[in-house]
């Protein structure tokens, strides 16, 4: 069994947690909480130390916290030379600790505290310094993932910012959407299934194939109907600057 | 059964086809087509006409052509007092000629011509002019799908506009997000779990409730890190745009 040690109790680590114990060659061995209350329904209150100076031997030590604390996380540990991971998709590999060998185990996916998850469709974005720490990184994601991906800390940069797109402002469109419907007593739930469908289209056709719409077909007509129904400044800029970004990108093609 | 004569051959039209077939109380007693052949793998071959003139008696006449078309089509027709209903998203009603009781059968969803849909999770907005109308086209309606909404033209302009954000201009953001990984040589797979993941949520919770990231939290650090990261102007500009949409509306709450 691969040995790992679990430093964090935040929404991460408890996935993790979850999906270790399902796993038949990784041993969750301990996991650091400050509070151990925390951890008690997933773990045997024996593994869990509030002690960072009482960390066990193991295999992997894969640091689960916020990313602000990752750094100072990486420098208090009382290992030497062991593979040390951090689970961020943007904190650079270079700011653990040096004293110990280097990696990133990022899983991809916006986690909340109670919604289960199935792991196996997560994908794990992972880097190590040296070939061999990569293999044992492989060999722990392939366990609860069929999605693992080598993805250098530049690219995890890139694809950080590339979530906040597709997630943040996604959600955010979502929400502007939502607001039209308020304010002209529409059920908001009307436009899910088209939510759903725009999402699931992509995994077939690439986003470009898939664009429909006033702007991609340049039909002006329907664009200024569109802005002359939109009274809200905010969403009307929304509105110029993306429907622009569509008619500008047709003219590249 | 409710006699149902269709104006036209296009995916709305098709699909109509399809799923009135699986109707119990619906029967499609004739097509309008101006290429028969076009239809001819969907219902018998007698049903089909290619006469604008030749139409049959019947309950409802669904005009399912092109946007603009629609007007004219409607004036075209050869009957009077019967009730004419379109399916267009964007096209007010009292654009029907007025010769005939007026209607709207708008069925909210992308259709593309090959993809399987399930019509019974599709939305159909509906309108008419008159009580007894519209519980004809409802009756309809629920003989195909579970969610029925009555919306008014106005209404129906809003959720047009709406549909745009979420849909229109959602695909645009996850062709951004692809470009970014393409630039970086990154599978853009890795964001699909992350993208549909997003679009599920908020049919649990509202998109408010739903927002995270850097913007959300306002972390001026990871937003400035982020714009250091794109090159392309027209990235940077929709990135700031949205930031402080999400920055905006934090404080408003």
């Amino acid at each position: 069994m691969i040995r790992v040690v679990i430093i964090g109790s935040g929404n991460v680590a408890q996935h993790l947690i979850k999906a270790f114990a399902k796993s038949d060659i990784v041993e969750i061995t301990q996991v650091f909480s400050r509070k151990k209350e925390s951890l008690t329904n997933l773990l045997d209150s024996s593994k869990i130390t509030s002690n960072l100076n009482a960390l066990i031997d193991a295999d992997l030590y894969i640091i689960s916290v916020s990313d602000n604390a990752i750094a100072e996380v990486s420098h208090q540990l009382n290992i030497e030379n062991k593979l040390v991971v951090h689970t961020s998709g943007s904190v650079d590999i270079i700011d653990l600790n040096d004293k110990n060998r280097k990696g990133v185990f990022y899983p991809l996916q916006t986690f909340s505290k109670n919604a289960a998850i199935s792991f196996d469709i997560i994908p794990i974005c992972l880097e190590a310094e040296n070939k061999e720490d990569y293999k044992l990184l492989e060999t722990v994601a392939k366990s609860i993932s069929d999605k693992v991906f080598n993805i250098n800390s530049n690219q995890r940069k890139a694809l950080h910012v590339s979530a906040v797109f597709v997630n943040n402002f996604v959600n955010h469109l979502y929400k502007i959407g939502n607001d039209i419907c308020n304010d002209n007593n529409i059920p908001f739930e009307i436009l899910q299934p088209l939510i759903t469908e725009t999402a699931n289209k992509i995994a077939s056709l690439s986003p470009n194939e898939a664009q429909t719409g006033p702007a991609k077909r340049n039909d002006t007509q329907t664009i200024n109907t569109h802005l002359q129904f939109l009274t809200d400044e905010n969403q009307k800029e929304i509105y110029k600057i993306l429907t622009k970004s569509i008619i500008d990108n047709g003219k590249k093609l």
